[in-house]
């Protein structure tokens, strides 16, 4: 289902099943996983779909054996859970490059990951309530913290399909293609000890913290360090 | 002041009093309260304005009575705070359709509701500091939520209108007309447990909860139902 | 570095060392806190840039001095905390009008501020990453709050520059310029207890509290007060 592919600093996560629109059968979770571990010493991962699609959501398929068994259903959920947190949890910028279809559970992956950038015409939607199913509360806390609660309720509501642009404007993908080029090599010309930091500070933020004494000393520690000054000299011999 | 219709699974509550830009009286706020229960049994409910507006906020004649009198304030106040706090706890999708005048305690109204569909020409405007008053507590925090601090003292602060589609722009209303004619009949088209969830889960999520034993169980349970089947054996047969 | 000039009720803060883009030397931090307290008077203030720059951040130049000595920083991490924070207490609206480039601490300059109004051709940039350092956790914080984990993950990790017009979609400022005459003009018509009242509720909300007594004891005070009364004669005259 997924592949991890390798280009200097860059790390890629490939949803590889183009046939079914990349959608994610409930055994992905656990290899997904373990992808995320093995992409923990790149400088930035990039999701992103093969054959013109993100991700068409949980594969449908799965839930069959489900039924009647909430005990599956919880395995099912903590392993999508599992997944989705580690890839959240990594220390390095993540970028999730949406184009084609981004429904369900695919949102979910989307909204793991630190920046969306999706091609204007990428369709998204979040579908549980066409199907007569839920969606994680931690990933509406995500959908509420990227798109306020009015937008969460309406594409969760209703489970329509919006667009790459519209899903910039509503705050659920934070560019459209093709500034991955560029952003992505901004990122990886800036300092992996910083952006760890400003990881970890948005985290905390995103958890209502103000002040935090590890947030200071890191701060404290970036400044008086090596890497200020040797980047200050290389800017001035620009 | 208020009526309450019905169309099949929808309900619609009208603010009807145009003659004065369907101003809310003090006494209306127990009106109501009074049919937002009676809408509890509808799986939408729309609130809306008769005459071309939606509402012009809380009628500026009742407060010549609360004058040096707080204790008359305090009810108004609660009056006020229960029958919005009613309507935003319907487990029922809520969508506010505003056309023309939404100003003061009209926004209240309509940030309330779980989404809110504007004509672009509809006039938006929270204008206590233009009287020497302020706005309560909740509702800021309801605007906070839907437009950022930026935003909430920009509004608050000058008090000026804003139209329709600037409205969209900052968060305030989550889309422009006509859109609420297709989401309408998305929502009634899907499973009302499913909505029923889901507003739960965005309601604990604006309170900043991530996981949740009751949105964990409820997540089992309806992909180990019936329904479940029943919807996907409907799309199946498409 | 600052200067503060006073017009009617409207005192101006302006960084005024156009040679160096404004950009804020360390020592400067203490003059702003002292100058904040001097306009803690004034019924609005303005913070602007001399020169066409609001400003290029903090001085890279003090950070030599700062080499090995995380004491140093930390005692330049508080001097900026404790006058941005003094700033943002206020308990007057206060505005940043932002032309030309706005970059690092200058963005925390301009976040402390209640409202924002930039100049389309503006340049937005915060790039702790690109010299490898951090950014203090109340600045992140307050990011965080205006755009959103993603813009901010999208704005801190990559350093890339937006310009006045994309700063207002994805929420960094709330209007672009001319909005300010209008917007002062609107502030200053209005009643400076509501003010005071609408941006404590402000602040409360952006920590989440969505009832509390002091709100709503100046709720009723400001309801039962002569100023309503005064102002609804001066609207019902003109």
């Amino acid at each position: 289902m997924f592949r991890l592919e390798r280009e200097e600093g860059c790390a890629r996560l490939v949803l590889d099943r183009p046939e079914a629109r990349n959608a994610i059968p409930a055994s992905g979770w656990a290899e997904l996983a373990a992808l995320v571990a093995e992409a923990a010493d790149a400088r930035l991962l990039i999701v992103a779909g093969a054959g013109g699609s993100f991700c068409a959501g949980a594969d449908l398929a799965d839930f069959a054996s489900m039924r009647g068994d909430p005990a599956a259903v919880a395995r099912f959920r903590e392993a999508m859970r599992d997944a989705l947190d580690r890839l959240r949890a990594l220390p390095i910028p993540t970028i999730a490059l949406v184009e084609g279809h981004c429904y369900g559970a695919g949102v979910a992956l989307a909204m793991a990951c630190d920046i969306r950038v999706a091609a204007r015409d990428a369709e998204f939607a979040i579908t549980p309530a066409k199907i007569g199913i839920s969606y994680p509360q931690e990933d509406v806390h995500r959908l509420v913290a990227l798109v306020g609660p009015g937008q969460a309720a309406r594409m969760l509501f209703g489970g329509q399909a919006i667009d790459g642009e519209e899903a910039r404007q509503v705050g659920l993908v934070e560019a459209n293609s093709p500034a991955e080029t560029r952003l992505i090599a901004a990122i990886l010309a800036n300092d992996p000890a910083s952006l760890a930091a400003l990881k970890q500070a948005i985290a905390r933020a995103a958890d209502g913290v103000r002040g935090d004494e590890g947030a200071n000393q890191s701060f404290d520690e970036l400044i008086a360090g090596e890497e200020l000054a040797r980047r200050l000299e290389g800017l001035r011999r620009k």
